[in-house]
Formats: C-alpha cells, sequence, structure tokens
C-alpha cells in the first residue's frame, strides 16, 4: 500500500502508459539512463513536466545522472498495477473482442484471460486463444464461482447497460466499455470508455474545413 | 468557412461527440427543446459548463426556453464535419479492421468505406461489408488515383510508420492509428490515437490496491 500514489493526478495518471511504452523502447536498444531533456525529445513532453509527472511516484532521477531506465520502468509497472496478474474476461466475441483478446495475449504476466462470452449460438462452444466460448447466460454462474478483477465489454449498445449491471453485481472490479453509451455503474466499479466512433468523429473534426 | 468554430479548445471539442450522442438520444425520445440543466441531469457536465460549451459555436440557446434539441444536432453535425461524406480506407483488416468496418458501416452519410488493404494472401480477394481487400501493394496506387480522407491504420506496430508514410504522400488528412505508437508525419496530416492497450493499463491503475 503506497498512500502518496493515490493522489497522482488523473492527466498525469493517463501519460503513465506512454512513459512506460518509452521506456520500453528505450530499454530494448540497451539504454539505461536517460535525462528528463532527453526524455523530452522522446516523448514530445517539455523535460519541467517530466520532472514534476515522475516526482509524483518517488523522484527516481539524481541531478546529473537522469533517470535509470529499468527502475523507472518497473516503478511504473507498480504503480499501474502491472506486475501483478489480473484475471480478464471478455463479453461479446465479435471481431472487436477478438482483437481484445489478441491485446490481452501480448502481455507477459499483467493479465490472465479467463472467460469468454457471447450470445450467438455459431459461436459458443468455439476457442478463441485456447478459452472456449461460453453463453453469455453462463455469465453470472461464472462470476459467482471465478474472482474476475476486468471485464471488456464489447457487446452492442442495447445490452450494455443489463450486461454491466451483471457484471457489476458478479464483483467485477473495472470495465473496459467499448459500447458506445454511458454506463450507470455503483461507485466502487470502475469504468474505461473506448467509444472508438467518438475518437473518429474528433479527427473527422480536425480535418473539416469549416 | 467558419473561422470563429476554429477556435473551439481540444476539451469541448472532445466533448462534442458526447452531446451529439445525447442529443440524439433525446430527439429518439421524441424531445424538442431541452433545458441545460436537463442536459446537465443527462451528460454529468455542470449546466454552466454546457452553457460555456454551447456558446463556443452560436449560442443556441434561449433565455427560459432552452435548446431546440433538432437544431443543435445539426449544429454538432455541422461542427465536426459529419453532415458530409468522407472518404475512408482500412490499412489491416484483422479483427480490429473488421470491427473498424462495422463502425463505418454504422454511420447514415458521414463516411463512405472505399478500400480495404491487408498483406495476408488468405484475406486479399476477400470481401469485407461488400469492398474487396486489395493487397497493401496496391496502397500507394490506390492514393494516386483516388481522393482519400481517412485512414484507420489497424496494422501492427512494426509496419505502422511505413504505411502511415504512405498515407501521408498519397494525400490522406486523417489518419486513426491503432497501432500503439507514435506517429511521425508531415504537419498537415492529422492522428487520432486509439490505443487500446493503454486504455487497459488506464483501468487497471484504477482497480489496483497501492
Amino acid at each position: 500500500m503506497r498512500d502518496d500514489s493515490k493522489k497522482i493526478p488523473v492527466a498525469v495518471k493517463r501519460r503513465l502508459p506512454r512513459y512506460l511504452r518509452a521506456l520500453g523502447d528505450l530499454k530494448k536498444k540497451g539504454v539505461e539512463k536517460i535525462s528528463s531533456g532527453s526524455l523530452s525529445d522522446y516523448l514530445g513532453y517539455t523535460a519541467s513536466q517530466i520532472r514534476q509527472d515522475l516526482n509524483h511516484f518517488g523522484g527516481f532521477g539524481q541531478q546529473g545522472y537522469g533517470y535509470n531506465v529499468e527502475a523507472l520502468c518497473k516503478e511504473i509497472e507498480a504503480i499501474l498495477g502491472l506486475d501483478r496478474t489480473h484475471s480478464i474476461i471478455i463479453v461479446g466475441v465479435g471481431h472487436l473482442g477478438q482483437a481484445m483478446a489478441n491485446y490481452v495475449e501480448g502481455y507477459e504476466k499483467s493479465y490472465e484471460l479467463v472467460g469468454l462470452f457471447d450470445i450467438k449460438p455459431a459461436l459458443i462452444g468455439t476457442e478463441v486463444g485456447g478459452i472456449k466460448i461460453r453463453s453469455g447466460d453462463e455469465l453470472e454462474g461464472f462470476l459467482k464461482e471465478n474472482s474476475v478483477d476486468i471485464a471488456a465489454l464489447c457487446v452492442n449498445v442495447e445490452s450494455a447497460q443489463t450486461v454491466a449491471d451483471k457484471l457489476a453485481e458478479g464483483g467485477v472490479k473495472g470495465i473496459l466499455n467499448f459500447a458506445v453509451t454511458d454506463l450507470d455503474l455503483p461507485e466502487g466499479v470502475k469504468v474505461e470508455n473506448v467509444h472508438i466512433s467518438e475518437f473518429l468523429e474528433i479527427l473527422t473534426f480536425d480535418i473539416s474545413d469549416r
């Protein structure tokens, strides 16, 4: 338990995956230490913002030395919770759900895919990534018997709230919501929305002559 | 051409798709006018923020009347550029690319899917949504002969920059980038990143005990 890291501002939190990715790239290239200035060139954030951001979790940098890439990587992984394994299920195994399964498999240890659910008879019983797709009817029972940390919600807008209610009821801690609708959930359940069509609309704004 | 709408702040711009979605829902329910207060209950933004946001594009509200749902909907569609048709291609027609094709088809008029590209021999020549998948080798030639507004980049991280260079060279105005990497592009080309694994990591942060 680190009480201090609870105070990480939302904007900083949202930059953490990008820091981790940059540091991972540097590690692959054999870089052992890096100054905030070089990290700034790499990431496009200002050196001063980087120092401020990283000060939120331990202030790893040493004056005149810079950041130890490996140590900072591990620290950010730990802050994000990626140093532990989280159980994950995918509800809705259409194209998006299957893409999601691929993302999950890309992690070495952070996530364990424990269940797949769909309502399409043609899909039920088939396998994705070695996991059998179960009927949506089994979801509630599955959640009673298994502890699930995260659910990727890849169902249509019409079913999203009903499924989300079952997920919350079943003790799921966080929902990655791909359905373009705002879920109404108990306070303890975290939601991260990935509304792909909204990104497309924002891009359309950016390219449109007005 | 509306010079004033160019000044819409980034934060407001990013909220526009959500406004549009809420107004679309209200329209479907037969609601003709709505106050900023009711819109606030609906969206979770404060009434004062809503009034400020909507003032950026014409100030549709009338004191004591509220907003005309239909008119505001049309106005936001026009600002986002959704009242015109944008040509779109998808590069990489794996699960994500096919999911993307479904999103595009969900719009009545805003987007026209004009091309699909992949490098997998098994996919080339097959059809998705009535469009034949072409070989990635044909991309440059296709862009010379066709005007493409938007490309959804659904390839792997390793190929993303190379493909993005071709897209920029070929006159594509905007890239919806699903590859978890930062693209380096000429200034005129807009990019909207949809880094799904980063949303998963942020959710993991939110559910993790520290």
